[in-house]
């Protein structure tokens, strides 16, 4: 007999590479969850129309609850018909009065509900992200405001080029979070929509109250296999672990032995070698960013969808839609430990930027950071 | 000698790849116009504040002609200093009297004239690639209109599952290419921006006029390694070219010899089988469409920048940036062409349906479909 | 306080996107084993070298065992040093007398550990993936022989072009499956090797016996950060996966309504439509394999890494090469079961064939089936 | 009238991007003169067979010049069929007697004139890109050789580690270059195939013939959608493209400032700060190998191909090969020079490695230098 899965992941990577609160928010319980909140708020829906009686959508309510079920037999059981959402209804109704069996996921196709269910579940997992991605954008602000005037080498194309401050450093990382964050924030309130198509699109008639009571937005028409949205979240999330990675790449850098003008607050320990002081919070960033591209690849290419319902390229969105997710909120959680806790070595900075012909630091470099910051005060 | 690339590509491939207006408008001479252009404004923006000779300017737009110019021997040139930038300013000033020389690209960093001038050739190309998108979308909103109501087999995982419409199939079709060209829209009227900081940021006192001369958004601080606004962009393509994949896959699909439902007006010859009718259109789409994912993939991966410039991600874009517009441009004039011409053969449909058990179709498909053309019809 | 991850995924998807035997083979457990066994080995070889008491190498070999340690807990220490080695190693430790803790991990580096550790589960994964293909390749070959003179349209651009056989078909499908399998043995058996360089290159004197103990290849020098191994391995797995697609792809296209030429022995039920016939396996199957290209990509970004150890790039490495293994063996899994139990429907293949022209199949149809079958007996 | 493209693309990024033998070999030219090479093989083989005669066979071989064609007005035609075979069959039968008409192209499928061409185009173009690789090679061995004993710093995770010297670094770079190299030499010889399978496969009889006559292999049965050869090419170019970033992305982190322990010959310029050395060289070659990865998974992605031929997969793999072979053949130019001009700043070296702790070079080192040295030596 196949071992339980239960056992198999307890996380010998996942403090690393899935970092912080987003992991729950989109591991299994969280898209049962999802999936029942989905099922319910269609039987609420139905009820308040006549649709079906109040006391079955009142018993499904009842049921809506992850713990009462059995995730390991549920997921042993979708092999079948190739989803989880059958033998969900059928575990649903197993709970139920053998006379509401039939106003359990009534007039829905499996899609609907697991579609809702994933968009329930990306709306839900952005919280941590985001909050991530603010903590480090408030680091970001007070390195800015603390270090405006703190000259440091420029460098491009990793070479000392001109004077720069690590006010203007800090200042373009922040304005780089903060637009990551407002495209994201974006397509959650806009993007983020209910499916209820209906194997022929019957259930359109209470669409919007659906959404309403969801939280999530309406489509104009069921999006089966128009798969936008979904290419939308990837793109938002890809570029945010871009962001993210990019700011993590300079902390790195600019901690580098040979350099020396960043240290993290918690360097990571070297058994063997204990002079080291490995940015280790940088360093997870950007190995949590880095999954982030080819996921996305994977989602824009399963948007070739065949006819009402995709055979194989819906399913194959579901791990990489999870994996980005984890991505950006893991980049983002590290990379919130590594500047809120970064220290600036001035002397360090002073000393390289001393060396560069042409310091002339004008005003425009601290306009630019008193504009990011403003901008950014503005915004919270 | 290196035998001159400008005989290399004639086009072999072209009219199957690179379809329609879109490839002359991210071809070199469309690049290198745009870096004269970029120049031309910054000198312009400089005179009107009194930073150069007005002369100057008048004459540096006298030599923003493109065709004054060897691109052969400007890309000969750009291996020196890894972009064509510094060649060009060089040539232009060997047009001007020496005087004027040091006005041309007075202050600014080879990255400004170059990342401007990629958002002006996507600016450009995104005429072409919307008009395409248009023109496919007025043919799908034809056919939901014409098919409004003739019933066909919904299909769902390849199987027929229960009856749809024609009209509801090409209304998921328009209301998903509408959607992809607004995101396209958005893209390009906020996040195409100039770059102006110069090797320090000094040029920013004049960035505004600089954005409004190109017709540009203006950047709250300069974005030479924050590629957020290149990934949107990238996001946006990827996302559009998975539409109309999705959309010629089925036109593919409904045209097999065993469904011959639909079939296009110009239907590829076989040399040896006179009796096929190949999609090509819809083919070529799915084959250009195909290209984007990976793109867009190199795009995120390189938005890993280091410092103020970096040692190679940068570079890294330029291709991938043409070749994404290449990617979705082509595949919207093929889907045009195909769905322009579609034809669809309504006795088959018929047949069809007519083996389907549950065929009932309600109001609901209607009113998508009618739901999905006045949001067209108020758009337009 | 961090709910405990070892709750987080009982395996609500896994059924279908992590099928089959490999999914235990790369999970948590399976990982542990693995640098559990290549510690063991390390200080085998050692005590055989007389480098550590042989007291020593055996009471680490008695700890070597995964059921002893607490995997959620050693994850959660792994986020300081950046990976799970340093709490496995003073895990280890602490279970055996305190003399006998300087022979754990002599002279090794982390990387030497993770890096054998991964060699060694791709190894052992390779057993399920290979099987899986062979039982597919075994059933092609059963397809390929029964209908080997079975004349089908042949079909191009999705179109019907001329006859072939199915016989043809499957001899198709079984030599793509053979060739993918033919580089996964070989990527097996000459790429899969030993990490042992520890920090500065010291452990090289007994790499030969580390190897030979492990069953791995030697290299001839570190490869901390040349990652052309991984790459292989990920080469050959992305490949197998396209082939399984491919073979996938033709058995959902052949059962569509309209074309009807095969089924799969367990279709999936659909709850509202129960004359539909969904062919899971093969659907199942081609959404394992669309993970794979993205995770490819992801691994080769990856090879770019810095110095000795990589800032980010190595971590990068660790997850998709696990899924990837999740892709190929899933996708083989439900592959075998999909060809394992297919129908062919012989008269409705001969009904399409007879409305095709120039029905005049040779001998070379037939001979192309004959060598296929032989060469796969001949290598059996 | 559309511009002809001709003019389009006179080379501004290609000295950068498209570097070295490489471009010219994959142009358009090459591919015209691959695709007559193959239709002049076939004449030839069917004339020795006596299936057409020898006059006419002689007759294609007197066309079969890419000089006596347009390039632009085949690629015109191209749009019709999907592809420039029955473009340039016509041509070539209007520069024929009439008679000899029929013998052109006769019993071929447009697929296999075009899959043995691509296969013929990647065999020719990966002489330069082996020859640049060889040249890197040689320039590490070089230095490795030169700098067998000098310390330097062995850096982990972007941190000054132990020392190593700058001979192992050298020597790891030679092994990793060699190894790509064997694997693109192994699918050279072995996985680049001729296509003869006609639209039914009734040319077998004389595949070995053709395949003996063009140099490549034969395979067992038609590869038409089994993609499986143009996997392993992508695969091999994508590892080379990818050893050849780790290699670079260390110059340029030993390049920078405050490093400085290597500096290239011939450093980038910059028109405003003259005391900058940019490494342009190692910067190119991270940019170009930066887009194989994306370019590998589209051509994986690619291997899901309907049938006896694919409805766009197959035509989405023409530009991706293309670019993966100028993506590793101008990552390898740049290498080539990088390292050929790479100058050791013995004293930095020095200082550098003064401050490590645990300074012990012992023979490991030094043994794996001389290993490495030997191996290249040996296969020379």
């Amino acid at each position: 007999m196949r071992p339980s899965s239960s056992a198999s992941d307890p996380g010998l990577f996942d403090e690393v590479l899935a970092r912080g609160r987003v992991r729950c928010a989109v591991a299994d319980p969280a898209w049962l969850q999802a999936m029942l909140d989905t099922e319910r708020a269609l039987a609420e829906v139905q009820a308040s129309l006549g649709l079906i009686p109040v006391a079955h959508a009142e018993g499904i309510a009842g049921v809506a609850d992850a713990s009462l079920y059995d995730i390991a037999a549920l997921g042993r059981s979708a092999a079948g018909p190739g989803n989880p959402v059958l033998p969900l209804v059928l575990a649903m109704r197993s709970l139920l009065p053998e006379e509401a069996g039939p106003s359990v996921h009534k007039g829905a196709t499996s899609q609907d509900i697991l579609d809702t269910a994933s968009m329930l579940v990306a709306y839900r997992a952005m919280g941590p992200v985001l909050d991530d991605l603010s903590s480090a954008a408030q680091a970001a602000a007070r390195l800015a405001r603390t270090y405006r005037d703190v000259p440091m080498a420029g460098r491009t194309l990793l070479q000392q080029a001109e004077a720069v401050t690590m006010g203007l450093t800090a200042a373009i990382w922040l304005v780089a979070l903060g637009e990551a964050a407002d495209r994201l924030v974006e397509v959650r309130e806009t993007r983020l929509a209910v499916q209820l198509g209906g194997p022929v699109g019957r259930l359109s008639a209470y669409q919007d109250e659906f959404a309403e009571k969801l939280g999530l937005a309406a489509p104009l028409v069921p999006w089966h296999t128009n798969r936008l949205r979904v290419a939308d979240l990837a793109g938002a999330l890809g570029a945010a672990a871009g962001v993210i990675g990019k700011v993590a790449r300079d902390v790195t850098l600019l901690a580098q032995t040979e350099v020396g003008e960043v240290s993290e607050a918690h360097p990571g320990a070297s058994s063997s070698m204990p002079h080291k002081q490995n940015p280790v919070a940088a360093i997870s960033a950007l190995a949590c960013s880095a999954q982030a591209p080819g996921l996305v690849a994977t989602i824009l290419a399963s948007m070739v969808q065949e006819h009402g319902r995709a055979a194989g390229a819906w399913h194959a969105e579901w791990r990489p839609v999870r994996e980005l997710l984890i991505s950006a909120g893991s980049a983002a959680a590290w990379l919130s430990e590594c500047l809120g806790g970064l220290t600036v070595n001035e002397e360090a900075m002073a000393a390289h930027v001393a060396l560069l012909p042409g310091l002339d630091l004008d005003g425009a470099t601290v306009l630019f950071v008193d504009r990011a910051l403003q901008a950014y005060e503005e915004q919270k």
